[in-house]
């Protein structure tokens, strides 16, 4: 047994207790309800990283939420590894679908996980992968063995578009300084299929708001003589995406990257299972752009999906009316190349011309970021892969995934540091879905395999 | 001064104080929280009717919410009316648009009721109206004007769908045996241009579910890769009228009446003002079926709307989430000829047809009923148009109405009489809306009409 396996071993126990506290807060940013635990938890990741070695920490106050800094400077002529995670969470309804409180941590075994999984909301996203580094920190530091300079920033708002954290990267570029970034917040392929995140897909989130009448009228007297907003947005809505699901916005495939065949034989090399996918999600099949693989729709192409809806009469029974207003939250998930706020630009001035006359339209955008790719031959992701193999056993699988980490491009364009996505959730964990959990097994492999990259990344820098 | 004017005139202050005391009561019987004051109300009913002259009053018990009954049988030789109305009002949401909460009533003057309007949720529609008719029999009973036998049912759950009212009036024929129908829950077309409704539409509601994969998943690792259970909601509802807004459902217009060019121009001569209409509803055009006017568009033609739609994440700020399920209220509005029940029947097939694979749905028929016309040379019509004449000074115009009141049929089916739909409301009330009223003119100009009413058609029948 290596001598971290040893560490963990011994204080198994009181690291996961340490994660299911902080899991217990729910630190909502999107919904202002939260505000008080949201401060509370960057209070206590504060702490975390004092107590786990970090010579200075302090809560950087933002337009918004608080970002938490710290940082552990052995000899500044040692490389220094940025790792950035968030405390925030997303919102957990809806809660009658969770099988426990989504802020009442509980540990239960599934068929992936036999080792047993906390089931929270937080707990893999990202809350759980985030703390692997503090422990990591904790072991590296308290056993002498870390081989570089470390900095922490961790922030409050990554569910809601990380705008401050804009600012903040902007105003302290000195501080960052680093010569590579670490974020565990993304998967990998399976517990046996370790993989590295080589890309990441940028967003672009609105909302939009249809304006019929200027008061909800009787259906009977006034059904089938005025534009409906619900029916118009749904009109609307419905023409985004032609019959072969390709979306109809002007301009929005012109600087989609477009791969080779090449590399989509590469990619069709992960392993994955169209069948088990089905049954996991219970689909009796799979929907979407024509032309491309589950995996491609997923990952090397942008999409549009409705997040949320509602208009008219949502309660319980039957209402004859015609809303005056109806609304949707719509996000668009892009590829490298597209610009987010060209892409946002070019939805709204769409959405606007496709209103028909009877109706106004207000398209507000709510956040957005652009995509990622980080090339395989860096120190980065060669020091991560030789960590993958040296505690899972094999080579992990560079792997593109459909989701977004707003922030990492712009910590590219600030700071001129690559990104390396060590991810230990799987696609099975459900964030942003009722009983997101996060693996044991998961936890610990993560904190047993975070400090073997700060070794071989300092080693290849020398 | 008319004897009835005079009595009104002395008091005037109680019959507004018993209505605003009414309306106090939240009776939504949509909405099963407010459950005691439905039948509070009942109750209230009962004793009003029974303080009103009434000689035997009961509150009779239903499956759902009780039917008040009351009688008045002065001769068993003399007609008997039977009057209809109903006690349940509209859920009163969106609170926020309402200047003044639903259910604490205020009078307040507008431009088109200079004498002041009852605000309230079921001022007009149908506590209001419902209420003339018990004044009226206070004064016909009180100044021994009365000149036939009334009976009175008025139930609770006429906005959801008159279910057990059917029932009751199957099993209760000879109890509820009358000559003609009297019902107060339509309007006319301006306070000095009186018409009587000769039409109403049918009416079918149901309520549809879209569920995709098995739980709410994050946008970025399935968008667009597999069914989004609102983008396809939306996709299915817009292919439901084409683009000339005919709805497409197969079979939907086939029993349709159409009008003759002759009976469209009648129509057409009834005052009508698009700019007025446009201005009041603050819209920049109309919208509707090709071919047809606005009156016809809300009379005449059967529609589809939405009602309600809802799904994914409705809260403040952004979630990237895909929902398990999205859901809709639709309703159609049928004319004559069209059977509710076959309707619901062409829905249900179609819109099951349509899902994509990928997701499964679900309609659930909420309630309907037919559509319904009356003749204009009937003795009832004959004898509301003579009263209309004596307190109006104009002979009212017939008009056909877009709304439904589905248990007109059925009456015309067990009780085999006719129901002539004597309306004091305006258009412009705002029923359903937030800030519903009801003129205190129009309250009055009724409990003063509808004794000659009885007059009329008591001699008529001689």
């Amino acid at each position: 047994m290596s001598k971290i396996q040893s560490y963990i071993t011994a204080h198994k126990s009181r690291f996961l207790n340490e994660l299911i506290e902080l899991l217990k807060i729910p630190s909502i940013s999107a919904d202002s309800a939260y505000k008080d635990d949201v401060l509370k938890t960057a209070k206590v990741i504060k702490d975390s990283l004092a107590n786990a070695g970090c010579d200075h920490v302090e809560v950087c106050q933002t337009d918004g939420y608080p970002i938490v800094y710290g940082e552990k400077i052995i000899n500044p002529n040692l490389p220094t590894v940025l790792v950035y995670g968030h405390y925030d969470v997303q919102p957990p309804d809806p809660l009658d679908l969770w099988d426990s409180p989504p802020f009442e941590p509980v540990i239960k075994t599934t068929e992936l996980h036999p080792e047993g999984a906390i089931f929270a909301r937080g707990a893999c996203d990202d809350k759980g992968q985030m703390y692997m580094h503090v422990k990591a920190l904790e072991y590296m530091t308290s056993n002498g063995e870390l081989p570089c300079n470390l900095k922490f920033m961790i922030e409050g708002e990554e569910e809601v578009g990380s705008e401050n954290l804009g600012h903040f990267v902007k105003a302290n570029r000195e501080k960052l300084k680093n010569d590579v970034i670490l974020i565990s917040d993304t998967g990998m392929i399976a517990k046996d299929v370790p993989s590295i995140t080589t890309g990441l897909r940028g967003l672009s989130y609105v909302e939009v708001e249809v304006t019929g009448p200027n008061r909800d009228l009787h259906s009977g007297l006034y059904g089938g003589a005025v534009a409906n907003p619900i029916n118009v947005l749904t009109k609307m809505i419905a023409s985004l995406h032609d019959k072969n699901n390709h979306i109809t916005i002007p301009g929005f495939y012109d600087k989609v990257e477009n791969l080779s065949d090449a590399e989509r034989t590469e990619m069709a090399k992960a392993p994955f299972s169209l069948e088990n996918y089905k049954k996991a999600l219970d689909i009796d099949a799979v929907y979407g752009e024509e032309g491309y693989t589950t995996n491609e729709r997923n990952s090397i192409r942008p999409t549009l999906d409705v997040n949320g809806i509602w208009g008219g009469y949502t309660g319980e029974g039957a209402k004859t009316v015609i809303a005056s207003k109806a609304y949707a939250k719509i996000s668009m998930r892009l590829v490298p190349n597209q610009d987010w706020e060209e892409v946002t630009d070019l939805f709204k001035t769409h959405f606007e011309n496709i209103a028909p006359k009877g109706v106004r339209v207000k398209v507000t955008p709510h956040h957005g970021g652009q995509g990622y790719v980080t090339p395989i031959d860096s120190l980065g992701y060669k020091a991560a892969a030789k960590a993958y193999k040296q505690t899972f056993g094999k080579t992990p699988i560079p792997q593109r995934s459909g989701g977004s980490i707003p922030i990492v491009s712009l910590f590219e364009e600030e700071l001129k540091s690559k990104t390396i996505l060590m991810g230990f959730g799987l696609d099975s964990d459900a964030i942003h879905s009722p009983n997101e959990h996060f693996g044991i097994w998961n936890y610990f492999k993560g904190i047993e395999t975070i400090p073997y990259f700060y070794k071989y990344f300092t080693e290849f820098k020398k």
